[in-house]
């Protein structure tokens, strides 16, 4: 009854992170100490504000001047003013300001909330921003996993957005090493032998969305999943590839 | 280490669904006779064309007289006539045409290419459509499956549907029976004893997510897919909560 089966393992035991630590090498410590392991073809979930901890991507915010802008848009959503000066440094624009929510456009294309600027699990008076270059991140990540524990795996760093059409935030992939983010089925035959003709399949985000269901089961969360048994398609492009030029957008 | 470890199982050998079978009988069985078996606290995970066909929700192309509206999108977009003719049938509103691409509003307010009506999987001059009240699809095959198989589970029906600004289609859920949709961690601390502000998951579209990487590893999809070992909060809420009234939306 095996055939097939994908397993969602949740990584208990990383240590909490600190800027400059190694998280691979964090990582391989955490599977090995509790009998996980790491299996050629393990795709390794990685949530970004752990990431961004040991990049050291994190905002004092008593340390920021808020600008005239950032005063500004504090007052209109009841934010922490210099919150919202890490949210617009992190951002290229403002989409959007409704209640208490500021959609931007980060640095990297992504559209969501707050710039990704996380207040949640860094501390007091903390705030991670999104690593500078996710796919970069997920690509040093991999090397250090597959040099101390001596398997080729996939990367995914992961994040938690909320959507235009739909409520609740889902996990996505922002940044991707290993593996193809996009698997395009195009031209492959469906049960009747008609071929496909739309069909792209965003498996990284598919594969974030499935490590929140074993990262979510503590209250603190989780900070990493191992996916097994799933067949990727082994590549070289990062997930900034899954992110919709604006000019392509048909909404 | 099998401590918080999900399964996603695929479940072969389901018979070729026709009008009017009972798909919890058929997925029972299934169950049963690959060694998949059932437990308390199961998700099964259901892609919408087998409910389509089960419910007949069919249109024979040959048999739609394309209205003006019809042919004239038929001729932007270069679709067949009557495909379009039931993507309108299927809609409440055209939102953009682009290209080959035409997004509508379903009837059930779902914001998604082609009205959801798939050439796939359905066999040569037919079209499915998504059921006419996916929650109630899945209440009913809920019921079916927990009679038939003397546990108890919750039951999503899932479909394929591109985003505004991320490359490639993720399976979501369109329809849900016995589980909360999203899950409200507002109140909860973090790490830190910080307590969560905004923090609402929609897991039934992650649950969705897990299972197709599991359902499409078969060139022809396999239909269903098991979720295993994720304690999810049971619930009578349907999917069509999770859809954003258009008044909400910030895009």
């Amino acid at each position: 009854m095996d055939a097939g089966v994908i397993s969602i393992i949740p990584v208990r035991g990383i240590k909490l992170i600190a800027p400059g630590d190694s998280l691979g090498l964090e990582i391989v410590k955490a599977v090995k100490s509790s009998g996980v392991g790491l299996r050629e073809g393990d795709i390794v979930v990685v949530s970004h504000v752990v990431v961004s901890k040991a990049e050291g991507r994190l905002y004092r915010l008593s340390e920021l001047a808020p600008t005239p802008q950032a005063i500004e848009i504090a007052a209109i959503t009841g934010k922490d003013s210099a919150h919202v000066e890490a949210v617009l440094r992190e951002s290229k624009r403002v989409v959007r300001i409704r209640g208490e929510v500021i959609i931007t456009e980060t640095r990297h294309g992504l559209i969501c909330a707050n710039s990704g600027v996380d207040l949640s699990n860094v501390g007091e008076g903390v705030a991670a921003a999104l690593p500078d270059n996710p796919d970069a991140s997920a690509e040093r990540i991999r090397l250090e996993i597959e040099k101390a524990a001596g398997v080729r795996v996939a990367v995914i760093i992961c994040d938690s957005h909320g959507r235009p059409f739909r409520r609740g935030a889902v996990n996505i992939a922002i940044g991707c090493s290993g593996l193809e983010p996009i698997w395009d089925r195009r031209g492959e035959p469906d049960l009747y032998g008609r071929v496909l003709r739309s069909k792209q399949i965003c498996v990284a985000d598919e594969l974030a969305a499935a490590a929140e269901l074993a990262m979510g089961q503590a209250a603190e969360g989780i900070p990493v999943a191992i996916i097994r048994g799933y067949k990727y398609i082994p590549g070289v492009v990062g997930a900034s590839q899954i992110i919709r030029p604006r000019e392509e957008s048909l909404f």
